[in-house]
């Protein structure tokens, strides 16, 4: 497991990318790392296919969303998604009520 | 824009596909296919990379994610999933309280 009971919040972030440069990949990666040393961060997941990518992001609460909307590396980066990266992207803040799982037995 | 103003519902689905064989493309594609006709039924995102795959699909309201979870094939599908393709995964839903958006400009 790697949530808590809910509730607690889900940043889905949907984009599309333009052009890929070592820039991007090296940003994209200290993204997640400094995602993760945010208060209130909990777990992300990111998976990337022909152009469409997947980022999940898991938060305690909105106000941890909103700090890391707000922090700075990030505001830059955010900046460059939209003049660089990214055709489209849509970011959608939700309330996990529920989850279950299932995991193999070996 | 593929999904209406929130409030309205997501599901993230997260897996770890373990085989892969045909008959496990054929009914992942025939569960996108069949979801798009239910009833509530809004859009659905899926992206897998190494293994890793991240699905959501958005929904009107609770009682159509309730309704999709009890549908004859999809429940035939999910059975097979626990059996044969996944090592594990993980099922959230969630209410979409807020969102917003980037498309660049031509």
């Amino acid at each position: 497991m790697t949530t808590p009971q809910p509730p607690y919040y889900a940043v889905i972030f949907t984009s599309q990318r333009s052009t890929v440069d070592e820039a991007y990949e090296q940003t994209a990666q200290r993204m997640l790392e400094l995602a993760a040393l945010q208060d209130g961060f909990l777990h992300v997941d990111s998976v990337r296919e022909q152009g469409l990518g997947i980022t999940v992001s898991y938060w305690r609460d909105l106000e941890s969303i909103h700090n890391w909307k707000q922090q700075a590396e990030h505001m830059s980066a955010q900046q460059s998604g939209k003049e660089k990266w990214y055709t489209a992207y849509q970011v959608r803040i939700c309330k996990v009520e529920r989850e279950y799982g299932f995991e193999a037995q070996d």
